[in-house]
Parts: structure tokens; sequence; C-alpha cells
């Protein structure tokens, strides 16, 4: 049986939704959005900035488009007013993410979407490994630009290129902040592809795999 | 229901067995070794030529130390006494072979391991690509080790080398080949670590899948 799990996910397979089904099923408590605010208490940052921060790592113009956001791109991560460069402001930012996910996985059983936690728990010395499922999700490009609009509200002309592009920064934020590659196999021990068997079916599978694990 | 399963796999991943296991529990045909036998009556050529022409394709030191072939490096797949250049040869080999994937697809529901299954029904415009299940099998590095030294009789001084090398060739063959990059997920439906639920649980898990789809 293991007792923390980690999702990382491509943007719009629907991996955040098939990690609540997974804790739902499983009775774990479910860490995603609430990760930022419980690092931004830790940090004493503000949990709008702290979410800024970390998905503004790679560039700005695509984050700033669609967030309406007035950051100029080369300052992008600092808030308006300041001078602080990008990357330990970042650190930061990280290191308030990193303490917080290795309180959350001495609480008790949990899974925790995103935010580099796959990393952040196999290269930690005191989280026993056993314990430990760590899990990809992608799908199919059309099926996750379907999703993308129909459930991000993500404008259909620009879909395309927006999903690719969160991707990208994704991959930029996980490969800036650790030794791994993301989307690398050695890290996971399962990469499924939610076109398969859809989102129930494809959390279905995972519950199973760690009740036998 | 999936009725055509295809499984690439890491040397030393158990990949070859499970599909076997997969293949038994669906009462599917298993095509492994069998479809050199196969491709080679088609072709002409020897079935022992056309076992070593393909897993020759990058270089032949390893493959020549590991069978005691006395084939020089550079003529590697050619027979002795012909003049025939590598990829014209390797060609036909691979031809002859997905001819031999393409029929045995039509014949009924089957596990096919290795030999580039997954690109050539994927990519053929006969096969329906509901019936398809893409499969790759990954392991640790240590477990993948454990297994050439145990059941492939590899040198254990030289495991680790072979290992990582016979892995190199097959994505070496398969980039060859296909448009696609061996091992990037966007070929598969499923990609997973058999060292974390061990063969049979691996095997299970396929069977499932395959049943649910």
């Amino acid at each position: 049986m293991k007792k923390i799990i980690t999702i990382s996910r491509e943007y719009g397979s629907g991996g955040r939704t098939i990690g609540k089904i997974v804790a739902d099923q499983l009775g774990y408590a479910f860490y995603d959005k609430e990760l930022i605010d419980m690092a931004a208490k830790e940090s004493g940052l503000a949990p709008e900035f702290i979410e800024k921060t970390e998905q503004n790592i790679s560039s700005g113009w695509l984050y700033n488009m669609m967030l309406g956001s007035s950051y100029a791109i080369g300052t992008a991560g600092a808030p308006p007013g300041t001078n602080n460069p990008i990357l330990p402001l970042a650190d930061q930012v990280f290191n308030a993410q990193r303490k917080t996910i290795l309180q959350i996985a001495k609480k008790g059983p949990c899974v925790i979407v995103g935010r580099c936690a796959d990393y952040i728990l196999s290269s930690d010395p005191d989280t026993d490994k056993k314990t430990l499922f760590n899990v990809f999700i992608y799908a199919d490009l059309e099926d996750r630009i379907k999703r993308a609009v129909n459930e991000y509200k993500v404008p259909a002309d620009e879909s395309r290129r927006i999903v690719t592009q969160i991707d990208k920064r994704r991959a930029n934020h996980y490969n800036t902040f650790t030794e791994n590659t993301w989307g690398d196999r050695t890290i996971y021990d399962l990469m499924l592809n939610s076109s398969f068997l859809g989102i129930d079916g494809t959390a279905g599978i995972i519950t199973e795999m760690a009740k036998k694990a």
C-alpha cells in the first residue's frame, strides 16, 4: 500500500481531477493549489505572488496574456516596484513549497499534484521511498486541447499554442529546480495516457496499483 | 476490449515475459522470436541472418563479443562473402517483418513484443487504431541488471555496460526505421515500471486495461 502519491501531468490531461478522485477513493488528503497557500504562510510571501512566480519562471508573455498581468517580460515574477532578480526569489518560493511538501508527507497518506513533489520526496533522505508512488499523466494532444477549451476556458483559436506552451513552462520549471528531466520515465513508476481509459478509468488504475504495491 | 497489444521494452525489464502472461490471460496469440522466422520465410532470408542484421544495426562490437561472431565491425550485418551495404539489407529485413506483423494483426487478437510493431500498426492505414494498445515496459536499472545476469546469463562484471548498450541499440534500431523516438510517451498508451508491481502484477494491469478499454 503506497501512502504518498505524486502526480505530474501534462496540461489538459485531467491529471489534477484524476488525483482528486484517487485521493477520494483511498481516503487520502489531496494537495494542489492549497499547497501554494500553505507554502505562502511558511515563507511570508503573498499566495498570489507565489503562484505567479512559480508559473512565470520561463517566460512571461503567455501567462501575462492569459491573466492580463501588467508585469513586463524580463522582470517576470518580480512584483511591481521591486528589483529582485528572478532566480533568488524563485528559489525562496521553491524552498517554501519544498518544506511544505515534506511536512505534508509526514502528516499522513496524501496525493500531491505537481510542485516537483516527486523530486522533493524522492531526493529527501528522511522520506521512506517504499511509501512513494510517482505517477505521470499525459493525453493525446487533441483531447488536451478540448479539455483546455471546455474546462479551463482557454480561447479556442489560441488553444493549441497555449496547451503546448504551458507544458513547456511546466517542464522548464521542473528542470530548473530539480536534477531530473520532466517526463523522463526513470522518475516515475507509472506513465498513463488518460485518453486511453478516460478520467475515471485512469484514476481507478492508479488507485488499484497504490493498493497492490 | 483491445485486440492487438504491442509491447516495447527495456532490456531486462521482463517485458517479453509480461507479454507472454498477458497473451495467456487474454487467450491471444503471442509473437516474439517466432516473428523473425515468419519474416524470414516471407523474405527468403535465413532466420539467423535476419536476427543478426536486426540486432546489429547500430554497432557490432557488443553483439559480436556476446555471440562470438567473427563479423568485422563496419560490415556488421552483412554475411561473410557478400558486399551488401548494411542499410538496404536491413531495410529488406524490416520490410519483411513489417509485412509479417501486418498479416499477424489481421489474423486475430495478439500480443507482439518489440519489432517496431507499435509504429508499423499505428502508421498502417488499414489497421483500426481503436483495436491497438501500445505499451512500454521499463524497470529500475539495478533490477534490469539482476535479471540480465540471472535469466539471460550476461556476465556479471560486464552486466551494467551490456544492459545499457543493448537499450541504446534497441533505441537506435527503432529510431532508424520509424518516424518516432523510442520511449517517447506520445507513442504509448501506457508506460509501466515493472519494478513497481513485479512481473505478474504488471501483466495483470495490462490485461485489465486491455479488457476495460
